[in-house]
C-alpha cells in the first residue's frame, strides 16, 4: 500500500478494518489546516502497530474517524539504547531529542548536572519535538522522554544490567572502536557545555557500568557528540549493523 | 602555555615572537565588546599554524596589536574529506555547515539539484559560521565553503581519483561497513529533503567514483544524515581511528 504523505501519531490501536476517532486536534490539524475531507487518506502510527494507511469516514469541525484500510509499513522499534544528556540552550536542546528520535534512541533522559544551566525543562515541548521528529521522519516510535532528574540521583537509581557510554571531553583523540563492546541495553551520556565537575567525573569513572569513550580528536558541542556517539553505537551495536 | 578561553581566527602569520596587527572589527570585538586591556591574552590561529597565544600590545578604538607568546596547540588539519550537500531551509543549512566544520571536513561544497529549493546561497554568512564553529570548537582549521554550484556541473568536473560518499536515500536498511573502503581522497554527498531526482539518481549511479551507501533502517533529515555520515567516514576511513 503505497504511503500516504501526511502523517498522524494517534493513541489508538491500528489494524483491519479499525475504526480511529480523532481528537479536537486532530480533527482541526487534518480538516481546517490540512483541509482534508471524505476519502482523504492519512499515514496512521501509534507506536506499537506499525503504520496504517487510514481514509478519512467522518470529518467535522471538532470530530472526526478514519478507517484503517490496511498496513503500509511494519512496526520499527529502536534498539535498547537511551540518549542521557545535559540541555543546553534551547534550539540545541530540541536538536538532540530531534535527532536522538531520527538516529533510532528508545528513551531521552534529560539530567541536570553541576555546569547545566538549565533548572527545568518544557518536558511536553521535547515529547512534541520527538513526535514531530517522528511523522517527518517516517518514524513508527516515538521516543519517550522524561523530565529533568539531577545526574547524582540518575546514577544512584541505575540498572547496573545497562551500560553506559559516556563520551568523555577529556579523551580527546582516537575514537574507540565499539565493535569490540558487549551487545544488550545502553546508554548514551552526553554532558553540557563546560563538560562535567570534577566530583562528577570521579564518581562516574567510579561506576562499574559506565565506559568513557573518545569521540575522535576534536572537541565537539554537545549536540554534534549525541550526533557522533549515536551513529557509533548504532552502527557497532544497534540495528544499523 | 595554558590555552586563552577567548579566541580569534586571523590571517597574519604565527610564530614566536611574531607581532600580529588587528582589523578595525577584530579591535573592536577585543577591546569594546570583550573589554580587553593591555597584557590580556587572546587564543590566536589562522589555519596554519597551529594555536598561539598572543599577548594585547596595543590597544585603541579601530586598531591594536598582538605579540605571540608561545605555541598553545599544534595544528589539526582535518582529513582530504569534503561534504557536498544540497541547501535546505535556512537553520538547517547553518546547521550542516557548522557540523562540518566541528566533526572535521576539509572542505563544504553546497550543490544545487532538481529539488532544492535554494536558488543562491550567502556564501560569506556560511563561510562565517564555519568559522565560528573552529573558535568555538578549540579547532584551528576552518573548511572553505564554496559558492552553490549546480550537482551537474560538479559531477562534471570531478576528479574521479577523489571518491564520492552518496547517502543514497532508497537504501533503507543495515549501514554499510565503510572499514573496507581504499582511503584517501572522499567527498560525502548528502541530498536535499526529497531526495535526487530520478534522472540525478541515474547520473549518479553512473559515476564510477560515486559509492550509493545506506545510514541505517529510518530515514534522516538531510542534517542528520550529513552528521552521521561523516562520523561513519571518520571513524573508518579518517582521523578518528
Amino acid at each position: 500500500m503505497e504511503r500516504a504523505k501526511i502523517r498522524l501519531c494517534v493513541e489508538h490501536p491500528l489494524g483491519e478494518g479499525q475504526a480511529v476517532p480523532l481528537t479536537a486536534d486532530q480533527a482541526h490539524y487534518l480538516f481546517s489546516v490540512m483541509r482534508l475531507g471524505l476519502g482523504a487518506r492519512v499515514a496512521l502510527f501509534n507506536g506499537r502497530d506499525g503504520e496504517w494507511t487510514g481514509e478519512v469516514v467522518e470529518a467535522a469541525k471538532k470530530t472526526g474517524r478514519l478507517l484503517c484500510l490496511g498496513q503500509a509499513a511494519p512496526q520499527l522499534d529502536p534498539p535498547d539504547l537511551w540518549l542521557l544528556f545535559a540541555p543546553i540552550r534551547k534550539e540545541r536542546t530540541d536538536f538532540i531529542v530531534e535527532k536522538a528520535a531520527e538516529l533510532g534512541c528508545a528513551k531521552i533522559l534529560p539530567v541536570q548536572t553541576e555546569f547545566t544551566n538549565a533548572q527545568r525543562i518544557r518536558q511536553d515541548r521535547l515529547q512534541a519535538h520527538a513526535l514531530e521528529a517522528a511523522e517527518q521522519c517516517l518514524g513508527t516510535y516515538v521516543p519517550e522522554v522524561r523530565d529533568l532528574q539531577p545526574l547524582a540521583k540518575v546514577l544512584q537509581d541505575w540498572d547496573p544490567a545497562r551500560r553506559i557510554l559516556w563520551g568523555d571531553e577529556s579523551r580527546v583523540g582516537p575514537a574507540e572502536t565499539l565493535a569490540g563492546f558487549a551487545p544488550g541495553p545502553w546508554a548514551i551520556l552526553i554532558g553540557p557545555e563546560g563538560g562535567f565537575s570534577e566530583p562528577e567525573r570521579a564518581r562516574l569513572r567510579g561506576c562499574d557500568f559506565v565506559t568513557p569513550v573518545s569521540l575522535g580528536p576534536r572537541i565537539l558541542r554537545a549536540d554534534t557528540a549525541a550526533c557522533a556517539a549515536i551513529t557509533l553505537w548504532q552502527s557497532a551495536l544497534g540495528d544499523w549493523r
